[in-house]
């Protein structure tokens, strides 16, 4: 947070509000509302919130920022977690959750175009009578802006991948305010540099991206879910192991444990056997889905499973993951007053069973509830630490604790974050994953954004 | 070429010669050899070829040249055709086709390491005991450090995707000769700025790569191929966009006009009528197989197709597919003493069937042969041009062709080449694809490499 807007900055607000009117707001609420997400980290307010219209819009602010060396942090649905909005070092919040528009569906070639402030929900009911869906769903009603900048990904990445995947191309406001489109809108390519790539997952430290032009698949004929409790943890994960190595082209496949059973039980009014439990959804023909059920089921029988309980039921399925999704809801609710803080790594799939086992050995003599949910199929879990915001010891506990899980994953030539992002909470860590190569992506920022305007703070550590 | 060795040079290679001894050649054949590719591009020498074999060799050899400045071409197995191995401006070719070993094979992540000299063909034999195996397949066979310098992609990428969605994590020297990798071995991540990405289809213009982990696949219990003939290339083009647009998830799907099919029929002794023909593959169980092949078989009904002649034996699979690889020399054959050009572009697959009936009618009247084949699942496909090397009117008429090609998938919102890369064939066509996003493209080239060492001469067309 800037302590005192600079005289830079005021000139910059007033440059802004001739270009926006009432558009522009310098409001407490406002700013504070902007300067923070669904995270633990402490609010950091920009010193003014711009709610754009247009990619033109969006360069004419940038435009202004630039000449002033102001900084500048794009902002969908706030739906992050690791601090992606806050104004860590000041500046213009630009609002894009106004440019909300689905600019084209191009059906034939399975693909569509969207304004950043689009939310993943509001799509999928827009494509519903094409037949068409855009897959990946990272739980929160997350904008397509904000999908792109941390990479999410999801309960359906298993099947469909990541944004990475699913990003075709991309129109980015620069930081010097020139408008890019990173890509055509051909399948593939081998022309050039691939930076819609680079943009995706870049947490608004390159540019701001205004369209994004996204892979769409056809709803399938069956779309089955299935719940099934196991004895342990390790019981399921190896059931997890065996589909993946299989090939089977399942859609989802989520693991929670007995604590995030409880948890959800009681949040959603449901009655699942408090047992480390699998989630599952399958996506093809009739025919299809129900071999690879059978096939599922003989792994887990083999692994200690308890009764499959499945439904081809929109309604079922629409509880089921309703529940999966509120668990950040359900661990708050573990303890009221009380706030949350959700970590994730990822991990080569056969490190799964361990990295989980060690991580719930570490929380046994915890003094925080940390239930584990996670999109086990690709080798990525969540801790969610339920805190007292008020208790430093707690908090201080929970950061150990999460250096232990960040430090094991990478032992285990896993990542820092799977999907979370590295925004302010995983900086420190991003070295350690990537080395020399942390001087390579500085060299890209520098390059792009000399001036440091675009999301500063966030993403690369501090120079040594 | 350069036309005389400078000083300079002179020096690097005695350094070289001290570090390498006799794997350091300055043979006229070796040099030859190594300045030219399988495309139509004339030979241009480096002025020596560096015959490396660990990542710190390469490292140690890129260190010399960055000290002089002298160039550094990467070189695998000489199978690209955009002219990618050419030493434009001089300098070393180091050459990686020695670093050949499977370093790793993670069966239970369904993923392996390789040095970059190992070939696809290679990979594949290496892995058949595991029950793995590596998809891309551009025909040639490739070596995997090519393959991830070009993007390539081939039959299979309509089921499996590129080397951009295959390529996990790479190990990279850099201009400088650091050494760094890209990403650790988790599935996917949100930490930093995707350089896997960036790295994969630069085209030896940012480093040189020395490992890289690629994602591997279980081979299916069932694997049918499929050759239908067809009236028209409307037909067969429309039979591919239903199979796509209705997510039937075919392994390959190949379009070969009746010229070409005359071609290979006269090149591989077979007898297939001279129609539009479309060679397919299915992978999955044997009634998942079963239900696809009908699938496109209703389809194929509807567009005007032949008898549909399938097998699930591999000695006929290999049989057909050694066929498809085989066009470019089926080209060759039409006109004994004439070399081929073959050129690619990528449409949306709305655009494709329109795409190649007005490139066919733009051939019409040419009078160099020019056969079209192409991954059509993609919406890609090839021209291959048969010319009189000493024919500067055929060479004329057929650039003429190639830029109308070009213009045409342009207009069409495709690329300019889906799979073959930019090289120096393809520079120009760079900023009419991309527009200013070149200029952040050449931003990051100065970056990574200030002292444009790295492959100098290519991809990036010429600054204005």
């Amino acid at each position: 947070m800037s302590l005192a807007t600079s005289e830079t900055t005021l000139g910059v607000i007033d440059e802004l509000r001739a270009l926006l009117g009432d558009r522009l707001s310098t409001s407490q609420a406002q700013r504070d509302s902007h300067g923070q997400d669904e995270g633990w980290h402490p609010v950091e307010a920009p010193d003014a919130v711009a709610f754009a219209q247009s990619t033109e819009e969006v360069a004419a602010i940038v435009r202004i920022c630039h000449a002033a060396g102001t900084p500048v942090i794009p902002y969908g649905a706030g739906t992050s977690i690791e601090g992606q909005v806050h104004a860590a070092r000041g500046g213009i919040c630009i609002d894009v959750g106004g440019m909300n528009e689905v600019l084209a569906v191009h059906a034939e070639d399975l693909d569509c175009t969207v304004q950043p402030g689009v939310r993943r929900k509001q799509l999928n009911d827009y494509l519903r009578d094409t037949g068409l869906f855009f897959p990946i769903d990272p739980g929160a009603d997350a904008s397509i802006g904000g999908m792109t900048g941390t990479r999410a990904s999801g309960t359906n990445a298993v099947r469909y991948g990541t944004m990475r995947e699913n990003v075709m191309s991309l129109t980015v406001v620069l930081p010097n305010g020139e408008i890019i489109r990173t890509a055509r809108r051909a399948r593939k390519s081998s022309a050039g540099y691939d930076l819609t790539r680079l943009f995706v997952g870049s947490e608004g430290t390159l540019g701001i991206v205004t369209e994004i032009t996204l892979r769409l698949y056809g709803i399938p004929e069956n779309i089955s879910a299935a719940v099934v409790p196991f004895d342990s943890v390790e019981g399921a994960v190896d059931t997890v192991i065996c589909t993946i190595q299989s090939g089977i082209p399942i859609a989802r496949i989520e693991l929670l444990d007995d604590v995030q059973i409880d948890a959800i039980n009681k949040y959603s009014n449901m009655e699942h056997p408090v047992k480390p439990t699998l989630f599952m959804e399958f996506h093809g023909t009739d025919a299809g889905v129900a071999e690879q059920i059978e096939m599922v089921k003989a792994f887990g029988e083999d692994f200690g499973a308890g009764e499959f309980q499945w439904s081809d039921q929109l309604e079922d399925r629409n509880r089921l993951w309703q529940a999966r999704h509120d668990v950040a809801y359900a661990c708050k609710a573990m303890r009221p007053g009380c706030d949350i803080w959700a970590t994730d790594v990822c991990v080569p799939i056969s490190r799964l069973a361990e990295c989980i086992a060690e991580t719930r050995k570490d929380l046994e003599g915890a003094s925080v509830p940390a239930p584990i949910s996670g999109h086990v199929g690709d080798g990525n879990f969540h801790l969610c630490f339920v805190l007292d915001p008020n208790n430093r010891e707690e908090f201080n506990e929970a950061d150990q604790i999460n250096d232990r899980l960040i430090r094991r994953a990478l032992d285990m030539d896993g990542t820092c974050t799977g999907e979370h992002g590295i925004g302010l909470g995983k900086r420190k860590f991003l070295r350690e994953e990537h080395g020399d190569a942390v001087e390579i992506m500085r060299a890209i920022k520098m390059a792009i954004d000399p001036d440091n305007i675009m999301n500063p703070g966030k993403m690369l550590p501090a120079q040594n």
